[in-house]
């Protein structure tokens, strides 16, 4: 059996749309049968024809659209819908899925502020229901790896972890040329307090945090607009303490010209490092005092079930960013259709969910009070 | 619309079957309507119910299916079927579909022998069907660009060209110890007169072909079963003539220990070279001798429209073997809309078809007597 | 004519002095005459040997070897003095080499502290010898390059430097288990008030400040002794502020399990970006927003005079740490015969001096403080 | 004590005599005492003072310069000469340096034709000096660590080997635009019958037999000479046989069009597979079927006596080109300083001699041999 999914944004324009939607399908497991595209009804049933859907799939806002499926048959009707709006629309339809008892799953950053991440974080815990957050990085085989090596101790107490987010497409001030995707990450009234720290660097915070298991517990925070008229930051750097006396760097930008999405995590232990690199998703290094670097592969050699579970192909087959996003798909809909059956979720397949969403946006909140104030250190 | 896919081989245990249905289903263009995964019954009903089917559209055999789906109303029965089964059950089933008016999308290599190769070749031109062959490597974003940069002239008159497709799965003599994929790739009754020249030097002959426009002339062979026991080669190389008096060298292996799946070509011309490895597939390398060498990376700077049509996702997400599976099949699945729109396919989504399937078990042919003869140029 | 030169430290069991007398070598210009190796003149003898120095021009002490050397003819006596000693041991013999007419060439930091770096530069003032400090890592030619680039303002205006000096061998505690090189680097009499922050990080500040011409004007800094028992960091993390509005981070440790000697800065201007890694010296990478990425190459390609000035070997042939070190003691002795020649240094032939010392101590003091107190920016 | 070395050619213009005389200068044990440059006695005594040397020191020719050191005082006159000059000019003042008692390390290949090398081989038994070949490559730590993991068994009986050595800086006619080592490489009166496949095949080869420790026994080769007009080739592949049974290929290559120095070998044993890059010495990569891919690094773990023997620095200070023929020389000169005290020579400092130069000259001939003939294989 099929989930059946509805798509809230995503019309035409949307990039991060069809990823979702492509991530939906590879696995047979999910069809998309609604959608609410845009707010001009018009362009959303454009949208719809380009997903295949039919019109009367189609709805001119997500009140609508869940208000409509909630009352067709249980084998017709959607069984979650994905947020993929701009972050100020994430939580209010949101909020009235889970309350009309629609699973959930969202882009991030979970909410346009942490506040209404709170408020969300009751509304899945009354309810009851899913809620996946994609922190779609989470989803590589060698992600899971990573974290599954830290946990089991094999690198020791962690002492330094240096994790970075750099891209180059903010550079220029393209939100003044028309790039959509600049347009609404550079308005606060769209994207909150932060442009760069919000859209890639919380991704670097739930790297560290997901793959080490510890928590930040203090930031120290310099963030800065470099292109001039911009409202919000378009570069940061973090310095980090966590909750076991580690200490960090965590480093996003958007105007690391000519980086291209090159998201990256070094963790070092008593008694050894892991290296890995977004861009090359499939390797991760392992670095010991005494003797030989170890590239781990995905598919090859001896990995643990976590890693395992996310591998679609043998290894030197690349898989990527879409594969990764696909995992976080699966595994989200695993746990709808555990749900179904009144059962809990497989931890092996695991998702980012409500606590990841509220600690992202803790962690953007702190680090914007830091890197305006003159305190040295800011509590998480 | 969505075309109608139906599935030859595929059952539990292939690894491509699946491989294939991801690809198939990425793009929303395609679904599995149909199946016949094994000619056990018994099993196939049970593969269908992995993928969803229904019970009434799982077959028994391939001729079962093509026979009943033919009988089928237009709008259910399938489009096309996907030829996944061993070497010598490739010929009868796509030479049954295209005269039952079935498109067919096929395994490499095409066939078992040359001579079923000249004949489908005959069928697919007499039916006038749309047939692709799924050479995988080169529905890359960057094996297009590669294509483009040396059709352009920017390397000048090529002079030599160095594939290789080591791997290392085959060092130990698996096929004895269970080894699905291995067993009947080194059963000369189901793989033909070669396992890996068969199975992964024709990738390596074709990538070789397709990026530079050459065709080989002459080859020079030493083909090995270093794994005692075995009839059939686990490894060669070849020296290379081309059309244009270009000279190269092609080595496959699978006894390459501890190495994946590391098909890489470097192509030298008069003004420049480049170099292309399909497991970092989002990465071409051009040198020159004069200036810094540039690194082409998918999605990233100025491509050429053949390889944007072939990228889904912005630079630094890295693509993988699945979208450039996805990509054979999205041509495929264009063509044949096109065709059922009476027009012609088009150039920009191109795929290789019968005629690379003709040239790789030509050369396979040549490949294999060259091995065993005294004689030092055997010619294609 | 050679130049001829005394060595202060350097005896049985120093890494860095044997360095420096290969450095010397290498090019032909440099002779080692006489040596003071040790403060035990049994040890020092013994040393001598091994350096294949005559007994008579073996010293016990930097003191007698400066005091006789001076007495000796013109055409026998050093030119100069080389200082491999540690850290609290440079700035006496340093100064007393200056007032008795010797030219000086030191290891880095220059003193072991600030007052002590601003006593030295006026020394060298008002001698107006010649004084080099071995800041190593610019003497390579891909440095130059990127040195060059940047003040050519190819990148534009300077906006993020990320500069990391990550090192492992201090992830234990070496210094109990009788590592020479540890043991006083961790020991506040012999290295100062830092010990990582001191010997690897100073390196990583000198480098970005060389390659981009601008200064560091604000730090916050966290520095940490995870080893128990340390009494100096053996990690550190700045955030760092340039004159011009740029921003930056500089990571030093020695705690970095399985890191071996990782120096790596990124610098990111309004145009394009560069990278380079100590460990692949022969690359410079250069990243533009809208082509390809460039991959320069030592010896390869149109470099600058300055990067050619700076190479021994056709392109591919691995120039490596020894030959930077080199392009230190080759560009002070040029210096110095200059001087003899009452001619001015050649400005291609750069090396670091007084005041790059200077510098150092500054911001390691900066460093020192701002970790030590809950200010957010310590001006330098 | 340092050894005293003449140097027969190497005069201006020379890239490869300055490499030797930097090789021969960085561990202090030998010292350049005299010199015939050239055969012009006026550009000999200009080289002359570029190299420091007294004008009584350097000669007019080799004969003379042989003649006269021999009548000087023991504690004087050279002990060894260093023959750098081209390949028609090896056997000559090879012959006459030992036949007059002097030790002679050489550049490579050894000679103009097989014959002179067995007459040379002849001459070095007879007289029992010292005799090094400069296959620089095998002087690399990670060449000696290779070369001790296949002796050891750990890759089990070697299968394949893989090894290449392209260059593209004779992609254009330089020698018709005067580089003057273009212009003698494609002169067959100063070359021999080999451009390409002797300047950088041989060095290949030798890569090949002595890491494996195997000898090759059968080639089959195909040369071209690419650039119109050129008497040798500059590119050639030859498919291998060696004598337990493996197989292989060695393309050597100079118009690989922006390739560097980039020679490279991989080799496959029953149980892991081995891979170094020349352009990245310092790492060496060992694959396993069933674990992690190992990276080996200069100085770094734990590495087999005959790699820490040829290591200078600690890891992560990258040694290059000019130390591993630093190796070579100082290996040599071990081995004559031994001689002198008639003792053998040790196994550690090992270095290729006149048998490695026979091996040579006659892998040459027969690929020549093979490459112009019409049989399949050639026997050596």
């Amino acid at each position: 059996m099929k989930l059946k999914m509805g798509l809230i944004g995503g019309g035409a324009g949307s990039f991060i749309g069809k990823v979702h939607h492509m991530a939906a399908l590879l696995d047979n497991r999910i069809e998309l049968v609604c959608g609410a595209f845009s707010h001009d009804p018009e362009r959303s049933k454009q949208s719809g024809k380009d997903y295949l859907l039919r019109d009367d799939r189609v709805y001119g806002s997500y009140a609508e659209m869940i208000r409509t499926e909630k009352k067709l048959p249980g084998n017709q009707r959607m069984d979650f819908v994905s947020i993929v709006t701009p972050n100020n629309l994430h939580f209010d339809p949101a909020r009235l899925a889970l309350n009309s008892g629609f699973h959930v799953i969202c882009d991030k950053p979970v909410t346009f502020s942490l506040q209404e991440a709170i408020e969300l974080e009751r509304t899945v815990r009354e309810t009851g229901l899913i809620f996946a957050l994609t922190h779609t990085y989470t989803g590589y085989p060698m992600v899971k790896e990573a974290r599954h090596i830290v946990r089991s101790g094999r690198l020791g107490e962690i002492r330094k972890i240096l994790v970075e987010y750099p891209q180059g497409w903010l550079s220029e001030p393209v939100e003044k040329t028309g790039n959509k995707q600049a347009v609404w990450r550079m308005d606060p009234a769209q994207a909150g307090i932060s442009c760069t720290m919000g859209d890639v660097g919380t991704h670097a915070a739930n790297l560290a945090e997901y793959i080490t298991g510890l928590t930040i517990t203090q930031v120290c925070a310099d963030l800065t607009a470099f292109v001039p008229g911009r409202l919000l930051d378009d570069d940061g750097s973090v310095l980090l303490r966590f909750n076991n006396g580690a200490k960090g760097v965590l480093t996003a930008s958007q105007i690391c010209t000519g980086e291209e999405n090159a998201l990256m995590i070094r963790i070092y232990g008593e008694h050894g490092g892991l290296e890995w690199h977004q861009m090359e998703p499939n390797t991760l290094l392992l670095k010991w005092p005494d003797r030989s670097m170890e590239v781990m592969r995905t598919g090859a050699g001896k990995l643990s079930e976590a890693a395992s579970a996310h591998t679609r192909v043998p290894a030197g087959h690349p898989e990527g960013y879409i594969e990764a996003f696909s995992n976080i798909y699966r595994n989200f809909a695993d746990a709808v259709i555990r749900f179904k059956d009144s059962r809990q979720p497989d931890p092996v397949f695991d998702f980012p969910g409500i606590q990841e969403g509220v600690r992202g946006m803790l962690f953007l909140e702190k680090v914007v009070e830091s890197s305006s104030g003159s305190k040295k250190w800011v509590d998480l």
